[in-house]
C-alpha cells in the first residue's frame, strides 16, 4: 500500500483528491493537513465522505508527512516550495497541486506570481507532469508539478498542431471558459452564487497567470517561439473548462486524422468523431480530455474544442494518474469514473 | 422631489434600491453611504447603474442625511437602532431594512439577535410596515420596521385564513424556500456558487430568527396564540421565496372566495385561480406577492403556495411601497416592473 | 458474469444503469433496446460512455432479452406489463424501474396511471425494491418492483417513527423538492432550462401519482391507515431529492438514537449527527439517502430531513442493489461511488 | 396611442414584447395571435402578465391586423414574409424579428434558411434595424429587419474598429456564448434543463445561420470583403450573449477613445473604462449593449468584449427601440429599465 499525505484539505481540489483515493486500492490515507481545522473530522466538513474517509485535519508538525511514500500539495502557490525539499530528503515523492513547480523560468514566475521562489534549483528538477507528452520522465521523477486546469486543456487541445507543424504559430488563439470551482473554495464576493449564477463574463483579460504555463509548453511542442493570445472567462458550471482554440493552417492536411493518430494510444484523451462537440458534461467526475477539431469551410481558421473537468483532469485526477505512473501501477486505478450525465 | 439617502449601500438591498429608485419620478437621491467605499462611484461597484445613477459612496459623516427626507437603511442589524433617533429628531423619516424594529417583545429581539437594544421605545413607536395589514398606521408614521423576506411572503399567505377564525391555529406549519440572495452580499463559503449551485438544503432547523417576527404577526391575526412550524431551506436562484404553509380546516368554507375577498383591493398580492401554482420567476423583479390556494380530497389539509421575490416585496420594493403609502404618492409609483419571465 | 439487458435506454434512469453497470465487474452487458433509435451506438447518445459502453441501441426483437440473466425496464410506466410474463416465463428476473408493479391494489394503479393492468396476478406476486424492508423477500424474487424516487426518500425518512409507533399518524406530511432531470428526458417545453432555471414551484398539489406509493409504505410501517399529505415541487437541480418530512410525537422518546439503531446495518442509509441538515449535493451521484432528526424546542412537532440523488438510489442505483441482492453479491458492488462534491 | 399587434405571441420574443409594450405610455395593445392558443388569456401562459395583459390570443384572421399602426413579428423565420406584403399594402408598418428580411442576398438568405423567399422585393426595400447605423433610414422606413442577437452584440464590437479602417480585415474571430433563452421556447431535449445546466458547449461550428448576416454587416463597415470566423457556444445563462471579439490592428491607434467617440450620443450602448470586463447580468432585462475594448501587452491582437441580453438589445428591446424611432417618440420610452443585477 501506498502511503499518502495530503497538504491542504481543505479547498476543491483536496476533497477531490480525497473522492479520488477514497477508492484506490493501493493507497492508505496517512494525513491530512489543515492547521486551521486540526482536530476535526474530515467528513464532517465534506459530508460526502461521511462513511468513507475516517480519517481528521491535523496540523502539518503531526502529520507525519516524512514517513509517507507520497505527499500531494493541495494548498495556495508558494506553500510547497517551502516544503518539499525537506520531504525529498526524507525519501518522499512529491506531487504539487499548485503552481510552484510549473514554470522553468524562474524569474518569468516570480513576476506572475509576485513572490521569490524558494528553491529554484527544485524547478529544474521538477517534471511537467503531463503523461501526454512526460509520462516516461514522470516515471522517474521525485517532483511532479500537476499542470494546471487551463494548461491542460489549452495543451492538449494545440500539441498534435504544433508537433506536426501545420499551424501557422504567430497567432495562436485560447479563447477559454470555466466553472467556478476552479477559482477556489475562497471565501470571495465574485464567486457568490448571487454573483456567478446566470452571469457570463471575461476576467484577467489584460494577463493571466497560466498564460506564461501555456506558452511555456507550446513552445516546446512548436520547437520555437510562439505568439499566444489567452482569454480567460468564467461561466456559470460548477466543474468543467471548454477551452476554443484557434489557428491557422495552410497546408493540406487531415487534421482529423492526425488528432486521432497522436492520442491513439492515450487512454485519458478522446478524439471525437469529425463534426462533434464536446460537452463539459460528458467529462464530469472523469479523468479525461476530450477533443473535437473543425474547419470551416473555406478558410484556413482550424477550431480545436477541448473540455475537461477542472477538478479531475484539470488537478486532482491528473495528480492521481500522475502517481499511478510514478509507482508504476496501471495508469487508470481508481480513474475509471465514468462522467456523470445528466 | 423627496429627498432620499441611504445607509449601506453595498448590499444587495443596496442595489435593488437603487435599481427601482434610479426610476422614481418623485425622488432625489442626496447620498448612498459606505464607510469602507467611500469616495467610489456607485456604478463602479454595481454596472447595471451605469449612466442612471451618480452618485458616490459617502461616509456617513459626510453623507447630510438629516437634510433627507427619508432615509433608508440598508444595513446589517443593529446599525439603524444606534441612529434613527437623531434623524427621527431632525425630522427625517426612517424606513429600516434589517430587524431592529420589527419585533414588540424587545426581550425576544434581544434572545435572537444577541444584542442589547438601543432604544427599546423606538421599538414601540415603529409601524411594521406590511401595508396589505398597517396601511393606516404607515401613512402617520415616522419609523417603519420593513418586514423581512420569509415574513411577507408567510404572513400574506396565512393571513386570510387566520383572520377569517378557520384553521387550527395549534399546528401551522411553513416549509420555506429562499434563493441565495436573501443571504446577502457577504463573503462566506457556504454560500459560494461551487457551493449552492446544484445543492438543495434546509438550514437553521433549530431555530431562525424569522420565526418570532413571523409568530408575532400570525397572533396579531388570529387574535391569540399560535403553535408554529417554521423551517428555511436554501434553493438555488438568485431570487425568490417560495412558501408552502400548511394548515388544518375542519370547517366548510370557501378558500379561494375567501382569499380573493381578502386581497381584491391590494394592487400587489395577486390570488391566483383554484388549482395553480405560482412560480417564483412570475413575481422575479416585481413589487408581487402571489399566492395560491389548496385542499387535497378528502383531507382537512390546507395548502397555500405563496411567492415574492425575496428583494423586491421581500425587501426593496416593499420599502419603496412604504415610502410611496408614507409620502401621500401612488402607492405604485416606481414598482410597476413586470416580473421578468423567462 | 450476469447477463444483462436493459429495455428503454435512452431516458435518464437508462443512462445511469450504463454509467453504473460499466464498471461492474460481474455484468456483461447484453443489450439495450430502443426502437427508434435502433442502430445506433449508445455513446453516440450519450458521449460520457465513449469507450467504455461498446453496444448499440437494438430493436426489442434482436435483442435477445430472453438469454438474458436480468433485464431491467428502463421504460415509460405501462410497457414493463406487457413484456414482463413472456420474461419470467424463459427464467429471466425482471426488474422494473417504472410504477407498474408498485402498487399492490390494482384498482388504485388504474385510477392514478389511467390504464388497465396487464397482469393484475403479477403485481402480487412483485416484491417491493425496497431493501431497507424487503431485503429478505428481494433474495428470492423473480419480479422486482423498484420503488419511485420521491417514495425512497419519503419512507426511508419516516420508518424508525412508524415502526416505533411514536408519531400521530393522522397528519403527516411531506413536503418535498425535486431536480428536474426526475420529470425524464422527454421534450416538454415545462422543463426547458430557460424555464426551470432560477425558478421554483410547486405542481401536482391536487395530486401525485407518488402519493398511493407512499401511503401504502407507510401503511405497512404503521400497521394501520394513515393520513398523509404530499406536495412536491421543482427546484432548479439536475439531481437529488430533498424530503422535509413533518409529524407530531407525543412520546418522550430519543428520536436520534431510534433512527441511528434502525439503520445501524444499513450501508445505503446514513443518518447524520442531531442538528445536521443534510446537502443533496452529498449523495450526488452516490447510492446514499442521508437523513437527519429535528425537533423544534417546545414543540411536539418532529421534522426529519431526508436526501437522495433521484437518479441513484432513488432510481438505477437502487435498481443495481437490487440486483445484487437478487444475485447474491455483495450489496455495494458497483455503488461505491462516492457523493460528488462541489 | 399606437395600436399594435403582435404575430406569434407565444415564444420569448413574444413575451418579452409583451413585458416592455405593458409599461409603453405610446401604446395600445390591440392583438396577439397564436393559431394554436387561440382563445386562452396571454397571462395564462405567462402569469407575470396578470394584471398587466388582459388580452387573450386570437388567430390570425380574427385579430384585425391590418387595422394596425404597426405589427411585430415574432413568428419562426418563414412566417412574416408570407404576411408582409399585404400588412404594408394595407398601410401598417411591419418590424420582423425573425431573419426573413435581414440579409439581402437573397440566395445567400435560401442557401442558410432552405426554403425560398416569398419577396425578395421586400428584402430590398426593408431596412436593417440596427440603430446606430441606420437610424435616418429607420425613421422613413416601412418594413423593419431586426437585427439577430448574436449579431447585435457582434456587429456593434467590431464596427468602430472596421469603421476606422485600423483592423486587419482577414482574421476577425467571434467567439460568442448564449443563454439557453436564445434557443428559443421549444420543446426539443438539448435544451431541456437538465441538458443544458451545468453544462457549456459549443455548436454549429460548421456554419451557423447568424454568419452571413453578420458578414454582410461587416462588410459594410470595412467597405469591403472580410475573412470571418463564428463559433458560438451555449452557456447555462437563461438570457445573456457574451461575445469575444479578436482582431489584429498594426497601427499604433486609442482604442479607448475610437470605441468611446464613436458611441458618445448612442444612448444604449455603453462603452466601459479601459480594463473593464462587462457581465452579462449588468444588462439582464436591459436595452443595452455593454462593451470593452482590450490590448494584451506586446502584442496586436486586440480583443472587445460585448455584451447583450438577447431578448432585450438582442431582439423585443431593440424592435421596440425601432418602433419608437419609426413613431417619433423619444427612443428609450419604454426602453429605460436598469439590468437586473443580482
Amino acid at each position: 500500500m501506498i502511503k499518502v499525505g495530503i497538504v491542504g484539505g481543505t479547498g476543491y481540489t483536496g476533497v477531490e483528491l480525497l473522492r479520488l483515493l477514497a477508492r484506490h486500492p493501493e493507497v492508505e490515507l496517512k494525513a491530512i493537513t489543515s492547521r486551521k481545522e486540526a482536530g476535526m473530522p474530515v467528513a464532517d466538513m465534506f459530508p460526502n465522505l461521511r462513511g468513507r474517509v475516517g480519517l481528521a485535519f491535523s496540523t502539518p508538525e503531526e502529520a507525519g508527512l516524512e514517513t509517507c511514500d507520497v505527499v500531494f500539495f493541495a494548498t495556495p502557490n508558494g506553500v510547497a516550495m517551502q516544503q518539499t525539499r525537506a520531504l525529498l530528503d526524507a525519501g518522499v515523492k512529491v506531487i504539487d497541486l499548485a503552481a510552484d513547480f510549473r514554470i522553468k523560468d524562474v524569474a518569468e514566475w516570480q513576476k506572475w506570481y509576485k513572490m521569490e521562489h524558494a528553491c529554484p534549483d527544485l524547478v529544474d528538477e521538477a517534471v511537467y507532469g503531463l503523461p501526454e507528452i512526460n509520462r516516461d520522465k514522470i516515471k522517474a521523477a521525485r517532483l511532479i508539478a500537476n499542470p494546471g486546469c487551463y494548461p491542460t486543456a489549452v495543451q492538449l487541445g494545440f500539441l498534435p498542431l504544433l508537433e506536426a507543424g501545420v499551424a501557422e504559430t504567430g497567432t495562436l488563439i485560447a479563447d477559454a471558459k470555466s466553472g467556478v470551482s476552479g477559482a477556489g473554495r475562497k471565501a470571495e464576493t465574485h464567486i457568490l452564487f448571487a454573483e456567478a449564477a446566470d452571469n457570463f463574463k471575461a476576467y484577467a483579460v489584460g494577463g493571466h497567470r497560466h498564460w506564461p504555463e501555456i506558452k511555456q509548453g507550446l513552445e516546446i511542442f512548436a520547437g520555437g517561439p510562439v505568439g499566444f493570445t489567452f482569454v480567460p472567462h468564467l461561466t456559470p458550471l460548477i466543474r468543467g473548462i471548454h477551452a476554443t482554440l484557434y489557428a491557422r493552417v495552410s497546408a493540406d492536411v487531415d487534421l482529423q486524422a492526425l488528432y486521432e493518430k497522436r492520442y491513439t494510444d492515450e487512454a485519458f484523451v478522446d478524439v471525437m468523431p469529425a463534426g462533434a462537440c464536446p460537452e463539459t458534461r460528458s467529462v464530469r467526475g472523469a479523468n479525461v480530455c476530450r477533443i473535437a477539431v473543425h474547419r470551416q469551410q473555406g478558410s484556413d481558421m482550424v477550431i480545436v474544442l477541448s473540455v475537461i473537468d477542472n477538478l479531475v483532469k484539470g488537478a486532482a485526477g491528473q495528480a492521481v494518474q500522475n502517481m499511478n505512473i510514478l509507482f508504476g501501477l496501471a495508469e487508470d486505478t481508481a480513474l475509471s469514473d465514468v462522467g456523470m450525465l445528466p
